[in-house]
């Protein structure tokens, strides 16, 4: 299969065709994801999340520059592909003007790939294309694929299910924000990023951080004596306590570039931390399992519905908006096959 | 069944309980449904989402009062419901404060039932049974219900297909907040709410929304001639042009009470807006084709999993993480009854 092929071989305008296919669910795009799905596993998926105006994309930016700009003895260049995913509403304007700056700095690197998809689908939630596009990615032999999302709900519990290590991204804020740290974000960080940290209210914010971080993590809930740390100022939790990972704070000036390195540091010593014991192992399968039960969820629906009539259906609706039937009725009815 | 004659006589504790039996998915709760399903249908079912922080709950509250002391010729009192909806999170310690706040104002009033639960599941989503939940107050013959919930992305999604009427609640913020207002929240908004309107920012709050209101909203891009009305001041854009709604800003300091008066006169006339076209009739019909769906769906799948062997699936998981299978082919091999 030449297509396949070619990607293997770098061949970067059939990896965009195959990437394009794979958007708009071209059956083709499907057979060239199965000859490529054995080629995947190698690359390390980072995702990256926050709310807008936190600085994600040129975060990202930076650690593309970074991971490319590699020498002995710290590593090699790395191979990177960037996936930004944008929600498709109007109210943001950052897709194309994030593209813009991310392509005077790193176009024509053949090192680099760049993609940007729209959010199909509903706010909050990944495109159900993501994974595919990224085990294109990782089978054409991009080391580190950097994913970014605009953090709200869903998107946030998604990434973390693809990436392997998830950054959260924050800024600064007034003292009011840190009621206002997003429920359940810190749940899902594996690094927690404060962005624009020469802007006022830092201190603040990490404190904050660090104290949800203390209180809440299921780490500390695993072992809560880690309570009692909790001082002014709180000393930084140290990372892999009891074999387990406790997600770091860190400083960035993102515009700057001030913090990328150190950033990369522990983006790397997370990457030590999964491959060490099982983790790595762990979320592997629990990926695939998530992305195989999705779609077989969506195969059986399909299937189900091509068997049955359209009038049978209409029917069974039709009464349930009558309220003659409550929806678990209505539902009972059709699986049954009776006749609603 | 007794149970169901004294939800719908009124009686509290039977309601209470059979709330508890469809959180906890109890078939014993499926049957009493079924029988109370024909009732429902009656009540304004009114969504209140918002970032932590913004003042929901101080906000719920004082909606409920004002419902209940309502007097001819404003109207009568109504029988109000409050359906709190929070994460599961450990990060949100806001439930329990919430309730008993509320607790002290409305508690011992016959006419308002309180429900705190859970978001089961993930971060984001409305839990699967809220739905039900809702269903039950309503056939009980709450008049009002509100539903109040953390705003994360796919909950608000959720809660704008559950509800007749939703309510955006934004706080003042600093400047940079204008860049920050969430993509996407707007769409789903029918009543925008400026909590908090005595903080400084209240003014640059207002603009960003409304020019965003005016940029984006799905009615402005109907009607992209309405554009030019953006300006400084921007003009409140007019409810219900071309018999389309336009989402009112309003600005209340719920913690004073000021404002109440105005924003249930808004949701006054967005219900006044539903019922005088076909929208109210559409809303319904979604509403339960989304959840006939959603249960569809869940029945499928357990059906299926009911059929085949759990050794079936265990090994065509296996070939996917050893990679040996793309997720893809093992479904279609599994939906083929073909051993993997």
């Amino acid at each position: 299969m030449a297509q396949v092929d070619a990607i293997l071989e770098g061949n970067r305008l059939a990896l965009a065709r195959l990437l394009t296919q794979i958007e708009n669910r071209d059956p083709a795009g499907q057979v060239a994801m199965n000859r490529l799905f054995p080629y995947t596993g190698k690359a390390h998926l980072i995702g990256v999340t926050g709310a807008p105006g936190t600085g994600k994309s040129t975060l990202v930016n930076q650690l593309a520059r970074h991971y490319r700009r590699l020498v002995p003895p710290e590593g090699q260049p790395r191979r990177v592909a960037v996936v930004a995913v944008d929600p498709s509403s109007p109210f943001t304007g950052g897709a194309l003007l994030g593209d813009r700056v991310r392509m005077r700095d790193l176009a024509g690197d053949p090192g680099v790939f760049i993609r940007s998809m729209a959010s199909r689908g509903s706010l909050g939630g990944l495109s159900g294309s993501t994974a595919g596009v990224v085990q294109v990615l990782d089978a054409a032999g991009y080391e580190i694929i950097l994913i970014e999302t605009v953090g709200a709900g869903q998107t946030e519990v998604d990434i973390a299910r693809l990436a392997h290590t998830t950054l959260v991204i924050e800024a600064p804020g007034s003292g009011d924000d840190i009621q206002a740290i997003k429920a359940g974000i810190l749940e899902i960080a594996d690094i927690i990023v404060i962005n624009k940290a020469d802007r006022p209210g830092v201190q603040a914010t990490e404190r904050a951080l660090r104290n949800n971080l203390l209180l809440g993590h299921p780490v500390m809930r695993k072992y809560p004596h880690h309570q009692v740390v909790i001082a002014e100022p709180a000393p930084a939790p140290a990372e892999g306590v009891n074999g387990l990972w406790i997600p770091p704070i860190l400083k960035v000036i993102a515009t700057e570039g001030s913090g990328i390195v150190e950033l990369a540091a522990a983006i790397e010593r997370h990457h030590q931390y999964l491959v060490s014991g099982w983790e790595w192992q762990r979320r592997e399968e629990e990926r695939l399992q998530s992305e195989f039960d999705n779609l077989l969820q969506e195969n059986l629906v399909e299937s189900w519905r091509s068997r049955i009539t359209d009038g049978l259906y209409q029917q069974a609706l039709r009464r349930v908006v009558a309220r003659d039937l409550s929806p678990w009725q209505a539902v009972q009815l059709l699986l049954e096959g009776t006749p609603p």
